[in-house]
């Protein structure tokens, strides 16, 4: 689109309802703040700029709402007048003039720019203000919108209404868009001549066509127009969120066994045919190449899993997880910023961190990285093909070579060259007989213990 | 209430449809018998002396009953000839004489105080029944409640009903109160000339009416007055109990980013500003408190988490652990009967049992405290400050001291004093060359085992 | 029944919306190929001959499609022409000359032998053709099933109904028995004068009313009918398959605290009074005995659990694990092709592979069998009663006798008599003040890394 456009998002509610320590807005939906899902939905409509109405945590909030390509100025909402107030707080960006105002909201996170843009096409092809509606089963509650000849004749709230217009199931989702050359004029003309005092921005509808200007309504779904309020709405919000995201995902090529227990990130990738057990949580900054599998109970973030490789099930994956073609992380392994080489194996019970470890190499049952000796991290390399025995310690920095062999239940504190064997461990020794004796005696302290209790 | 009110709680069903070696009542809805959770609602209408009905696993029930400050008689019903005839079985303290007696049922976990003090009211403004409905999308198969002029006129079966009595959506749980002092004349009068030959206790409604009595009826919502008569139907019961209780939570406070995958126990205990990932169970007696995150799949019984402690993902705290403030337990971590001191850290492949671990200590991954030596458990002493190296055995009982550092991969049996060093490992050997050797008499050995099957 | 059957399976369809590298009918439902839940629903109905229309990944398809006493003989279907023609491509074996015909699809994986049987009852009535049809709340889209004096006078495609027509909520499941005397005559009247120039097998119904043969209809239930285009609706199916199956057990004793978390495997058996706690993946050929209990965050295939045994929270069993009565599998334990004694307890952070466990042992907090060397793998025998310490390696293959004892932190590589006890670890060392001074240059080191940074 040609037309300059200014997003005002209202973000400034007290959500005492969240009982929450901080803004609502900075609640994530999908581990991204509900704001930035605003300003994003902003952003793919075509809209470069963004006056942020802000109250509590204002900071964490502007923080929070950046998002790349976006300009975001603040404005301080420092008295709660009703929503016709609040756009008015970004007063100094509406009045720099652009072609088209949209008002949204901070708290409805699921919405989509289809709705914005719909809104703005109706400006461009003359309306003064342009009301986006949502279709609805349950309308007890909003304002039904009254249209007639393609004009949107009224706002009408639930305890004005007729009964024919309580049958109206078309409501008003509070997002607005206004003619920009008009909008400081409209805004100003709103009043507070009722019974709470505050002012509101549907009353533009009323004070447009009074004007002679043309005000219309257009349609967005449901889902998108969703506002959060308390906590469950948050889970209510965070669910439909991840339908929709599920859903793609799904048409695109990715076998989910048990969507409804899979868990995404704004940014999950998942390529086509990787096959997703049930039970997966994905923390943000995931990529999973197709034809990756990803066994029950794995947590998953800041990870690549290449094609061929598989996760889990019960393995946990942190930021800078790096498993290449073929590899396999298994039970209970946990990997934190590792490269795990093709076809490498990290099957049982095992820590890796600060680590490489080449193609083909296979760690043991029981493995840990020592990388952190109380105040620093070091890192492990393991060779191509190595193989390291069950139970091993490799204290970093160390390196064990390619082809490189250690033995199982050793202590690594030296670099193991390649195709060398390394031991770390004692010498069993056996004393035949002696378990029976040990049982006595600790039989023997059971009893004394419980003479004296 | 300054009304005196025995509870007559039935109890004695065959429970067949179960298909359990235990009675009904007895099976748990989030943690706590059934049975326990309707002695809970009476408990809490002001009703302190309760009259169980029991048949199968009397004591157990009677064991599985006991709330504090409730005192309850049991009375063993013979043989199963109706709901009048059970009531009956307590004929000895109905006979008492009390102002008001409630009869409510085993199976109906998850009714509230409501109902039953609705009912009560009614019986203090002169009714001499009170049944308790509620009102259902599907009435079929309950019996209907007929209502003019604010009394009950009759409780019409399916079978026997109207067209018009068909359409009234208003049913009959079951649960009745009457007034006491008549209570034993009007359940005498029960006769049993019908199909089966049973007792039936709506058969009040038309003895009551035909002595000039008051009958009424009060409304309760559909939940509370769902029944259990087979495993799918607890399964119900469970998830909408689990749903009351999430809702609860998440509007005082509490996030869950997708509650169906939360579950608590009837006393789990969270604060305002806590987070619950997906996938966490709770066990009994659990105090989180507010600010703590639960990561993802972690199962907690038994424990207290204090503000700003995180645990998690795949973490399992069991009885008696105790987590401090800032403290931290990761994957694949299990605590049982631990003290975890403030911003203490255990946070990979761990298994603290019986131990006590200071603050700011540092515990490795893969550390085991070996805490039962085949007959006795023993205890563990980590001071604060003290950093215990990855894969390191502490075989209890033992202390390591303030800031002590055991080195990775020790077996510790001794004691640790403060600001020590102690090592229990071998030194590592290296074999040049070695390991291609090995792989190929493993090789050799394959090839042998192949030839010989 | 006494009267031959041909089943045709239709499973040549390109499955493009599935986004997939393999053929539709080879996905999973609960663990096993969709094509293997139609043949085993057609077996069920008594047929033992099976006409299987392949296109994509035929060996695969027929290779899935294989079930137990069910002979099947593959057709190419080489161009797509409609399910007219794709019927025909079987026609060596329907002119083989059968009592019935029935044509089911290989992307319908929830029916069962109930539609099937009741269509071949009408065939053996006497009916030409008998069509399957379901009744749903949501017919747009579907042909609708037009009876009159209880025969089929139609099935009218959505774009040709009148308004009354539509309303018509009975429709056309595509399934549908033939008389098999007549069928290849039948068949092949079908014609392609229709807008897409195909041959539909619903032209059946005309062509055999116009030459006077008796056209009915039979009724499945809507779930059964479910078919399969993408990944999202494979999703629902496996859904509706796991909440039927889950159904099924809890009915016949089984409980389950939150049955839409447990996944189910096609051939899952589980005795009554087990109890199933939230989020258990059962893979392929698990058998849990009655009374066993399986608690939260579960995976288990392959695996034996006998009464009073339990499982996790958070266990893996693998192929060939096999628990004894009473025995358990603790929390991040891994257990494979071994055998667990009666009794015996494995209960934490340990890996049990290729073993054999006697019945009384004790297994401790994180021991390892070492059963793989890189290339072999070995056998780890451990004898009842005996006690294998925390922390411990056992180097396959190896044996350690009843009552033996091994120490804390062992690596054990020698057999170990009964009774006796073994040690394979060094004796602890303690270097006063040292961690203060070890601390000090860690401290150094960091500061020197930053410095260079």
């Amino acid at each position: 689109m040609e037309r300059t456009c200014l997003a005002v998002i209202l973000a400034a509610g007290d959500s005492t309802r969240m009982k929450s320590s901080k803004s609502k807005v900075l609640h994530p939906v999908a581990n991204r703040p509900m704001i930035a899902h605003v300003v994003d939905a902003v952003a793919k409509s075509d809209i470069s700029s963004v006056a942020l109405v802000v109250g509590r945590n204002a900071d964490e909030v502007v923080n929070a709402a950046s998002v790349d390509g976006v300009a975001i100025e603040a404005y301080l909402q420092k008295e709660r007048l009703g929503t016709g107030h609040a756009v008015l707080a970004a007063r100094e960006a509406i009045a720099r003039g652009y072609d088209d105002i949209v008002v949204t909201y901070g708290d409805v996170p699921l919405q989509t720019d289809g709705p914005l843009k719909a809104a703005r096409r109706h400006l461009a092809e003359g309306s003064d203000i342009v009301v986006i509606g949502f279709h609805t089963n349950r309308p007890t509650g909003y304002g039904r919108l009254l249209v007639k000849d393609g004009e949107l004749i009224a706002i009408r709230e639930e305890k004005d209404a007729t009964d024919a217009e309580r049958a109206v199931t078309w409501c008003n989702s509070g997002l607005m868009a206004i003619n920009g050359r008009k909008a400081l004029d409209l805004l100003s003309r709103i009043g507070n001549s009722n019974a709470k005092g505050e002012y509101y921005l549907t009353d533009l509808v009323e004070i447009a066509r009074s004007l002679g200007g043309r005000v219309t309504a257009v349609d967005a779904p449901e889902v998108e127009m969703t506002g959060c309020n308390n906590r469950a709405e948050l889970a209510v919000i965070e669910r439909l969120w991840q339908e929709r995201r599920r859903h793609e995902l799904m048409i695109s090529g990715v076998s989910m066994i048990a969507p409804e227990t899979v868990f995404l990130s704004y940014d999950t990738v998942i390529g086509q045919d990787a096959l997703i057990e049930p039970n997966v949580v994905f923390g943000p900054g995931v990529v999973i190449d197709g034809g990756a599998v990803i066994h029950a109970f794995s947590h998953i973030e800041g990870a690549h899993v290449s094609t061929g490789a598989t996760v889990g099930p019960f393995a946990r994956l942190r930021p800078g997880a790096n498993l290449a073609e073929g590899s396999k992380v298994g039970n209970f392994c946990e990997v934190k910023n590792g490269e795990i080489g093709a076809g490498a194996k990290v099957n049982h019970l095992t820590y890796i961190g600060d680590a490489k470890i080449g193609a083909g190499a296979n760690i043991g049952a029981g493995t840990i990285t020592c990388n952190y000796d109380g105040v620093n991290k070091s890192e492990t390399l393991i060779g191509a093909n190595a193989f390291i025995g069950s139970n091993s310690s490799l204290v970093a920095p160390v390196s064990v070579g390619d082809n490189a062999y250690v033995a199982s239940g050793s202590v690594i504190t030296a670099d193991v060259p390649a195709d060398a064997l390394a031991f770390g461990r004692a010498r069993q020794e056996v004393k035949p007989g002696r378990a029976t004796a040990l049982r006595e005696r600790a039989l023997a302290l059971k009893a004394a213990r419980k003479t004296k209790s």
